[in-house]
Formats: structure tokens, sequence, C-alpha cells
């Protein structure tokens, strides 16, 4: 394993981050808990770092892409589910009205994936979401929803990796809508992915035993339950905690809470022109009371706009941007 | 990492276990997963192994460890919960009738942890468990509970890792009654525990956030649910899978299912001088069908008085059996 310590070598890790108080927060705090001899050190296996999804590991405007898979998937098998019309989020995924879909929340989010996907083996719910993926576009950007992942936050990644770190994804979005891509775009196998969860039953299909989704939920992976089933799946606080919503607030607060050094991040959403813009009137990744708590607390706070030299990795002529 | 392939080295690995049909089976099946060259090779992410605990890794009898556990937790408390004190499994606890506790199965197990630790903190609960197992012992062989873990399968657990398998605990017995101890006696940290749980929520304490236990359970992770849990948390179906009872069947059932090479290994308690001897009926780990589906399908099993040359770390006067 290769521990890449201190600032000195600044310029050559994280090289699409601007240089400057973000940029050395972050590479201090590897640089303290990996020092053997530093009064921070912490041993590898305590080097926990979550980082949420939506909005800080990809793309979450103009609605998290998961509502798009769950409004597309609906037109398939609206049929089927006539009891579902006039309720929301369906009506308004029916009448392909994305606006009407995202008011419906996380919550939304989750019913949206499980009713449409009730009765699927997880074997072929991955097969659902890889043939999704492999034709979905992003509508701005035009690109594959995969592609749409932050360039800077795929280095931190691989810096915290190449330092001892383990990383988990603690998602608001579903389990089994991000295992199927994590490893090959974030380097994340499936038992270092935690999201919401549709409830599963076992049963034998051709004397072989499935595993079958069914159309309820089980877990919504936000807010506070974030910290339990960080709690539940790892067993150790995380050291380092990256978000960009107030649903992430209790996972950074958790973090921040650990006796020994901790890092709390959050991406905020500066860059209009690169990216989106938004914040605290936010519909989808609110970012209100996190802020406030991060300037209260002296936490970092990711400016996209001053802090990243290039937003995607499809953006090659940002790469010049300073 | 180090690498022990084949069966050359019979007699080095694994040397609590006496030279037969079972140990080669283990040790054959390890070779043909770890050899790049050969048809069955396993990448070392996929060399997933899953372990049941009670019974499996640790002494089950006369009853669950934890069953004393929260029989002794049951009388300190008891004042607390005077609506428990007429229903089961309480009312044996209170009357200290083990043989009564005993009746309520897994769900008592996971009801009587839940009511007697209500409102404590993980990190109090810790605690708890950790002062217990400090002062109590087993009543027939009086060692610590900790003391009365198998060591031919602690040799396994280490053999497997040793060949870059990664092994789970997968457990009806409480997720935080296991972690505080299983990384010392297996080397298995928090993350690789997979269990019972009882309902957490997250609490603020004089400004720092705590998750703290509820006294009702959340899910009991026996039979069907440890196949659940198992996509759940590691989300990779495992190549190995041990256990002894029926309640671990369809763990093993998952395990076969698998389309490489696999491993399901039953342990058979048959030694009633050394351990205990019990199978069909017990009221305890029960294998009944298990140890049908085992003959029928060509499992691995145990026969502990057969295959294992000692059984407990503390019986050094074993060593020399044959």
């Amino acid at each position: 394993m290769l521990f890449v310590v201190g600032c000195a070598l600044a310029d050559e890790v994280l090289p699409s981050w601007n240089d400057g108080q973000t940029k050395h927060s972050i590479l201090k705090f590897v640089a303290r808990v990996t020092d053997q001899r530093g009064p921070d050190y912490v041993a590898p296996a305590e080097r926990i770092a979550v980082f949420d999804n939506d909005g800080t590991l990809w793309c979450e405007q103009p609605a998290y892409p998961q509502f798009r898979f769950g409004m597309d998937r609906m037109q398939t098998v609206a049929a089927k589910f006539p009891e579902l019309k006039n309720r929301e989020p369906f009506q308004s995924a029916l009448a392909d009205d994305l606006d009407g879909v995202i008011k419906s929340s996380v919550h939304g989010l989750i019913e949206l994936t499980a009713a449409t996907h009730g009765g699927l083996s997880t074997g072929e719910f991955d097969g659902v979401v890889n043939n999704w993926l492999a034709t979905a576009k992003h509508p701005r950007f035009q690109q594959p929803y995969t592609n749409c992942v932050y360039r800077p936050m795929l280095e931190l990644l691989g810096y915290l990796r190449a330092n001892g770190f383990k990383n988990y994804i603690v998602s608001g979005g579903a389990l089994e809508f991000m295992r199927p891509w994590t490893e090959k775009v974030y380097g994340l196998p499936p038992e270092q992915i935690i999201g919401s969860t549709v409830k599963t039953i076992m049963e034998m299909r051709d004397g072989s035993p499935v595993i079958v989704r069914q159309p309820e939920i089980e877990s919504i992976n936000d807010k506070g339950e974030k910290v339990l089933s960080i709690q539940r799946v790892i067993g150790r606080r995380p050291i380092a905690a990256f978000g960009n919503s107030d649903g992430d607030l209790p996972m950074l607060q958790w973090t921040a809470a650990s006796r020994g050094a901790s890092l709390c991040v959050y991406v905020h959403h500066t860059d209009g022109e690169r990216e989106y813009a938004y914040d605290r009137e936010a519909s989808t990744g609110r970012l209100d009371k996190g802020l406030d708590e991060a300037k209260a607390r002296n936490w970092t706070v990711v400016d996209m706009k001053r802090d990243w030299k290039r937003v995607f990795p499809f953006a090659e002529s940002e790469a010049t941007r300073k």
C-alpha cells in the first residue's frame, strides 16, 4: 500500500483541486492521522471515511438519477399497477412530470423504485439497472449518468484509499441501484455500499434459492438513519465524512463527535455554469442547517466554483481552468 | 499475503484437525479456488466465507451464552420492568429457570437482550458485555465463554484468511453482543459481523449524538433472514459457508447455488465427552433437515469426535488425541 503523506506533494495529489484552504485542510488531516509518531495517528483499520452519493459523488440535478430510472420503469409497468396511478409520486411519474416527482423527495424515490421493481430477483434487478444506465443520458450534459461523477471526488476516493482509508458510500439512494456500477465507477465494492432498502424475501425457484424484491420500503437511509446504518454495517465511527445536504448533517455530527481527529466536509454547489448552483432553498439537496453548522464548527466547505479545476471527467476543456 | 495451497502441507495447516476426508475436503476446495491456472479459480475479492457463531465457532450448550447474559441482566433490572414478569422468556429468566428460557429460542434470545438493555447507548452496551464476559463462566468447563471457542475453527478462520478469504460471522446472536470480543477472539473486525439487531435511535446527549438501543427487536437473523442480511451487508454470494443447525440451512443452500465452486460445511456435535452430543432432537441447535440435505448433496460434515484432535484452546491434554 502506498502512503502519500503531507503537503509536500500537494501539486501531484488531487490534481483537479485548486491549491487553497480547502485542499490543504484535506491534505493536512490525512497527514495528521497517518503520521505514526504524531499525537493524532489513527490505525489503518479505524480509517473509515463515509461519502454521501447524490450531490457528493455524482450530479443530483435536475433530479436524482434514480427518479428518472423509476419514471422510465413506470412507463413499462404502469398497466400492472392500476392502484398506484392516482397516488404520488406515481401520478407524476406517469405524466412524465419530473417536478411533481421531485416533490416526493427521498421517500418517493425509494417508493418509486420499490413499486416498479417488486417481484424481481436481485440478479434480475442488477440487469434492469445496467440496461437503463447503458442508454439513459443526463438531460443537460448528454452523458451517461455514470459519467456525471465529480472528478475531484474520484481523486479524493483514490487518495484516501492510498492512505489506508476504507471508503463507504452512505446514501439515501437505493442500495441495489448503486451496487451494479459503484465498483467500476468509484472503485467501491458492494460491501462498502450502504443505502435505502426495499423488503426482500428468499424463495425457491426451480429448486434454487433466490432473493426477491418486494414492492415495499424497508429503510430510508437519510438523516439520523445514516448514523444508525453506519453503526449497523460498519460498527466503527468514521473519522471522515463527506456530504452535500442537510440529510447528511447527522452523519457529519456523528463523525465530528469522534474522540480523535476528524474531518467533516460539505460539498457546496456554487457553480451554475459548469454544474448547478443551489443550497438553502433547493428541493433536491437542500443545504441550510448544514451550512450554518459547518460555519459554526469550522468544517471544510468545498466551494465547487472556486476549489475545483474541473467538475466532470468528460469536461477536458476545463482542465486549464484555475 | 501468504497463500498456502494444496494438500502437500496438510500436516502443518489446521493442526487440530485429524487427517481424513473432512480436512481434505476443505484443503482441496481452498486449493481449487486459489489456483490461478485452474478452472475453479476465484478472485480474492469474491472469496467470501460465512460462519454461524453459536455451535459453529463457540459452544452453545447447555444454552446460548447470550441467554445467560440476558438472565444475569434481568436480575439487575427486573424491578424496572414489572410488565414483563409474567411473560416468557422473562418469567423463566427471573426464576433462574434456564430450561424455561431455552424454550423461547432465538426470538426469546433477542427479546431478552432488547428488553434488558434498552436505553443504553451502544458504547454503554459494549461495557455491559465486556463486564459480563470478564466474570461469567461456562457452567461445565468453568472457563470464560470466550475461551469456549473451537480451536479447529480458529485455525480454519486463519487458514482461510491466509488464503485471501474474507470471513464474516452471520449469526442469530445479537450483533452488539458479539462485536465487543470477536476481533480479539476470532480476528474478525466489527464490519465483518452480521447478527440480530434491536431497534436503535439517534439522540442528542449533552450536545453530542449518541445511538440509543430500544427495547424492541428489529431483525432476527436466522434461517432465510441470514441470506437476506448477507445480500444486504456483503452484496456478494459466499463461496464457503459453515453452520451447525437447521437455522443455517438457507445460508448453506444460498452458498451452494453459486455458479462456481462452493464449500458447504456442517459442524456435527458428536462428542458428548469433550463437548456435547446433539442433533435432530435438540432444542438449542437442532440439526435435522440440514443433516439430511448435507447427505443428499454431499456437503462436508465435521464429525467433532472423529475429526478434531482437540476441541477447546484450554484443553491442552487433548492435544495428543488421535
